[in-house]
């Protein structure tokens, strides 16, 4: 259930309101929405009813919403979230760039790459410093290595960073190299690691399996908002298809679809979608028109020589160029892109 | 193979090399990009070798293509096809907006949906009068009394009209009421229609299947041009997917990817592929941006009563935002709307 | 609607129903299962309720069914329905096999094709005329030359044929030569043809389209049967998969599911789905432990030389095989093979 | 590379090869088949390259195979692994059942499944602690008080347990519990996880993800052997499908196809694919006939008052049942059940 109090409502009738669902056993979880608060209810078959709250002094209505996800249903803060990462708000009006390379390899590739996107327009520096990859003899990542050079990449440029975190024994480090911690496709469903990362402090970034229905995916972000991590930005990259000529089945209708049902904001990664750089920047204009709050791009500055999805990469110019283009689709829709 | 002709070959270079494919048992299929000659070589296991021609007068370069598909290929027509529907032309920098009912109902619904998308900016006009429908208990369209209809709502409006056609025996019939001729996603493999309408001079606007390759689709395609009919365009309407809150999976990507393929202008239905008219705005949307050259779109007077597929009509007014709005995505990649 | 009779009903307690139905402008349709009569009501939004049926002489009961599918419904026919093609009877308790080669190639090729999977067990000859071909330049059929050899080959060896038609002017050409019209993948939704061959007095085999439901796989059925064409078997033959080892992806589940839907004779074809013949034998004897009511298996000559599909063929050795292991499965579960 | 040695080779011609392959920097994994050593030689770019292991003593030859899974390859254990449960094999000719609840719920529905199944003839009882659900708001399993009923059911029954680890950090405490670790679907690209469950004593059993291809299968199965964990089962059990009918799409065909590829034995569990106790007897003995070494089911003592997944559970004496078709099917093919 959600209450949505009156914009009359005094912080004593949210206090009562509060006090009365936990009272009965459940979790109240506040949030607020221009100048009305809105109250969660968590906690199944509690002993209190929709009846109960609506008779109480300042609250407009009680709502049901679909018990599988409460805190990530759009009702809950109908306006939208906005999440940061570091300085750079994603989410509201402006659109938001991550780019960097699949891999963080050396210090000086990163740095380039960091250079090279920021030039571009980037907002956020993205590298893989654990790389959970198909075959256990494909490179694995530098590891912790990756994240010292990330954390010194942030440092030289004054960039956020976004890395990717596999297992919850390393959240902890993680957290402290990057400023936004992705859990990947593949561990969508990894509730160990979602409850982790739920129990961080920073924003979570969380990409759709390649498999998993929006429902499900709004499910897997409910595992850390219920942990009290409010800051979870999602990420569509790609459905298994049947089609060669495209490594995965780039689903668009799938931020629409999310902007309904959700608060949370929704970017996109065209480059693990496509799997081939001359798709990347059509894919990326598409996701813009179709209402995503930003994309998360792989650029190498040598994509020919990347231990890890070279085909995939732009160059730093090739980036620019997505840059300009996404720019004018962005701003022909009333959606520039977020300035510093 | 294709052949394509030095800038500076001459009429009766250009002869030799057809007469020479053809006394070798092939068929030879002209085509012109921009100031150069461009030859197509029909025929499995003729008796003629890439060799052979390479060394003709006038010849630049010989290249073998997928067997599969020939003139639909890129190669073919390297600047890209204009296919004419009625006055309209698809392919090229302008984005052409075709949009009708999904069942022609009576001739007041149609010429009502009709003054509404010419209204809205729409170029073309699209309604079905057969309709290929997965119960045979559902409205299966008014049939030649369709036909009749359609032809009507031209003559009034002066709208060149799009309808489908489901079998060999009606193409003669539709051809006559219609401007372009549709074979639908379900028809897409349906071989012996694909060569009626091959045999037709009308334009064929072919949808892909619901579960096609993109190699697929363009061997379709090239069913239709191997009988002489050059003026294939094709349509990307949505894949079988597995989540329920669309109709279709709108594969964006089969845009960009298609286009590297082959020369054929390509559209897209953002209506099918959603079901569901809030959702049709941004697939639009994201169909331009990733380089479609128009849309088909589904739009009834009073979508709450239509026979056929309301839930994912637009009203006109809902359909004239949809086209500002792709209108401004198209403007900002440097793709107008076509000027009538 | 279905109308079910009590067992002591009278011939005129029948009649008077069948007459109640068609007076308020629906259409009856008569089966009987066992000693009791089951009658279909067609017909959208006619003036007939159940509560008037119920209340006739002789009803037992009056069954509501999904409106999309109804001559199909288990409920139609509980006890399953058996099609006979020529003198062999597809359904009921014995286990049928069809096999023969993909194409129909030359009269010695088609001989040694039937004599060889007579000689191996099987009942029914299948062999294509008619080619369905994804690409326009691969060999379509030999086409009415085809037929004429199908028709020797029966005569030669006694085997009734099933082979393909594609469109309804060839559909009375299909029923002078064969016993049994197959409507392929590609065609479950050419409704012009699904209602030419329910006009043939000529069972039809409908195979499953590669992204159908078998919701949509019934209602195509459906099309057939509205015709007054009640002998509808059923052919699953594997979907579009993701996972390149296989050429498509048998879903052996669909024979449990629509054996709980319809009362229609259901069999697998593992060849098209392996697309690979080594992989065929496991699923043959797949299908027939979910339950399939028989199987239509290619087998040619000489698969090396085949001029269609050719590595999923069957050697005659192999076919022969091939019906031991599944005839020992069938035996194991109960369902011995036919004994002509 | 796989080196197979002549049966006539020496110890010393083995030691000779494996001291060769290690020098260069490579490792060297020695496997024995029937009579003959097989080593497979991990490392990247090592520097050894096939010639010079042909070239020395007690070779026979040198394979090539895809680099991406080696020890999972069919070629280095070319008869096929045996991996025992407790005293239970699984591979080899005796088919094996495994069987119990969805969820550990309490110690009398444990007891009640364990001696259900036990009766039924299933020889190991799986029952989860550990629980992957969906939502957050659904029963996430006992945990650490489900391993210990888990380990009382083994020691009342004498059944040897398998059950799901979700992280790492559970690893050494579910192995204490169970005699397998079961890695789910959704886990299956778990990497940390993967080479966590590598490292322990236990057998793994390794769920097939729900949009994996076979070889996306096998190379998680690598992460493990690379451990030096060789007794890996795999397990089907359906993919995302398209049609509401089941729960997943059980992919039978993964059965013949890995059985090619790799020597790991491979199960199936019909129940999650069905999700529907009606469907799993025909998917458990279209498994079976399709060459698996045996099943994983569903069963509950009450399943309509089930935690967790009731829908798909059978009843002890429907399992019982069950167990009977499945031995029929295997003794007709020559693969009777286990006897302890």
């Amino acid at each position: 259930m959600v209450v949505t109090m009156r914009r009359s409502a005094q912080a004593d009738d949210v206090a009562r309101v509060v006090s009365t669902i936990e009272v009965s056993g459940g979790t109240a979880r506040l949030s607020r929405t221009g100048s009305a608060a809105v109250i969660g209810v968590l906690g199944e078959g509690v002993g209190i009813t929709p009846e109960a709250l609506v008779s109480l002094p300042g609250v407009e209505r009680v709502t049901a919403v679909d018990k599988s996800y409460r805190l990530a249903h759009r009702l809950f803060r109908p306006e939208g979230s906005v999440v940061a990462i570091g300085d750079v708000p994603v989410g509201g009006n402006g659109l938001v760039l991550m780019a960097g390379p699949c891999a963080v390899e050396s210090e000086a590739q990163l740095l380039a790459a960091a250079q090279g996107v920021r030039e571009g327009g980037a907002h956020i520096l993205r590298g893989g410093a654990f790389k959970p990859r198909t075959s256990p003899y494909s490179f694995q990542g530098l590891g912790r290595e990756g994240l010292r050079l990330l954390a010194a990449a942030r440092a030289a440029t004054g960039m956020p960073v976004v890395t990717e975190v596999m297992e919850p024994s390393e959240v902890e480090a993680v957290a402290e190299a990057a400023d936004c911690l992705q859990v990947g496709a593949r561990n969508m469903q990894n509730t160990p690691l979602l409850r982790a990362v739920g129990q961080s402090d920073r924003p979570v970034l969380l990409k759709r399996g390649l498999a998993a229905t929006v429902d499900e995916w709004l499910q897997a972000a409910e595992y850390i908002l219920a942990q009290g991590n409010e800051r979870v930005i999602l990420c569509e990259r790609g459905l298994r298809g049947f089609d060669g000529h495209t490594r995965f089945l780039l689903d668009v209708s799938a931020v629409p679809v999310a902007r309904r049902l959700t608060h949370l904001p929704i970017i996109v990664d065209p480059s693990h979608a496509a799997g081939d750089r001359e798709l990347v920047p059509a894919l990326a204009r598409a996701a813009i028109a179709a209402g995503a709050d930003g994309l998360i791009v792989e650029v190498h500055p040598t994509p020919d020589t990347a231990l890890s999805d070279g085909p995939q990469a732009l160059t730093p110019t090739a980036f620019a160029h997505l840059v300009e283009e996404v720019s004018a689709v962005g701003a022909a829709l009333g959606r520039p892109l977020h300035q510093a």
